[in-house]
């Protein structure tokens, strides 16, 4: 097997996930995502730091993407703008092809305790990193905690809506409907 | 030293909080709180599960006064009216005796990534049930979701300025400019 492999990662994900899926996340090993994709455990571990890496990899790319939507902002945007903007970013990193991986992977996380603490942890970074990228962009304390913590939360919603097992609409449409109800319960 | 201790509790938080601070929260042990609070350790777990519940025991009692004081808001009350009233329902709670208590017990979770952990699992728990009050109360999803989480955004903005070092503000105070400084960016 070449040391170079066509989407090594997404190989490694899909046979985690269904390995997760079937025997369970603590009953699965690095050994048996290995062969489940066809490639060695010395190749994934080149791209995962261990299994639960397999499901967070992708939180990076979010922040990232979040992070940069706020800086990319015209100079004029307002507060609201720029949670709007963060929220928007990630419209085609949560795409219709991979909602059903998005699902699965929603479904081991609520079912394994440690798993759910991880991911309050890295959406406390998250919420961490734009508060700094709007402070960079000039917003003063507490607005700059207030916005992140409420873009957030929003978010939380928006994606526990979006792998939802009834839900059709987009990510996209599901974040601007959010949007609208939190106006309109936060004026008079 | 009798069964009976007066505010036998009031004393292993003062005792905890103190060893937290001078040797550390690892290096602390139930044996040394109690002996510092002048009590036994039998009497400590009579009140306390562990050591780390002593900085938690108070988060039932959040959650009951926030969950209540939606319970008991008028049938005519918004959603927005809702939010305050879990938001302002501590506010006897976090007074001016206990700031300095709460000052150090941030400090102490601050610095342990585990107590951080723990303090977003509680924060995640007082979410859902906040969002269980405002179904209760006949608030559709995704709105009953929506207002919980945004409601505890504020709150995690209000509670960590209301320890800040240089906060003078009552609780009460910083909730209500929150309130306002949302408002602000959320409309138009």
């Amino acid at each position: 097997m070449g040391r170079w492999e066509p989407d090594a990662e997404g190989r490694f994900r899909a046979a985690a996930i269904d390995l997760f899926a079937e025997i369970g996340y603590e009953q699965t090993t690095v050994a048996a995502i290995a062969e489940r994709a066809g490639l060695t455990a010395r190749t994934f571990f080149r791209h995962f730091a261990d299994k639960r890496e397999v499901l967070f990899h992708g939180s990076e790319r979010l922040q990232a993407g979040m992070v940069d939507a706020m800086a990319q902002a015209p100079t004029n945007a307002r507060v609201k703008d720029l949670i709007a903007a963060a929220l928007k970013a990630p419209v085609d990193f949560f795409s219709e092809e991979r909602r059903a991986y998005s699902r699965r992977r929603h479904a081991v996380i609520v079912a394994n305790a440690e798993l759910q603490e991880r991911e309050l942890i890295k959406l406390a970074k998250l919420t961490g990193a734009l508060a700094e990228s709007l402070r960079a962009r000039g917003v003063a304390e507490p607005d700059a905690s207030l916005a992140a913590e409420t873009g957030i939360a929003i978010f939380r919603v928006a994606f526990a809506q979006w792998v939802g097992s009834e839900e059709h609409r987009s990510y996209r449409a599901i974040v601007e409907d959010a949007l609208v109800r939190l106006r309109a319960f936060t004026e008079d």
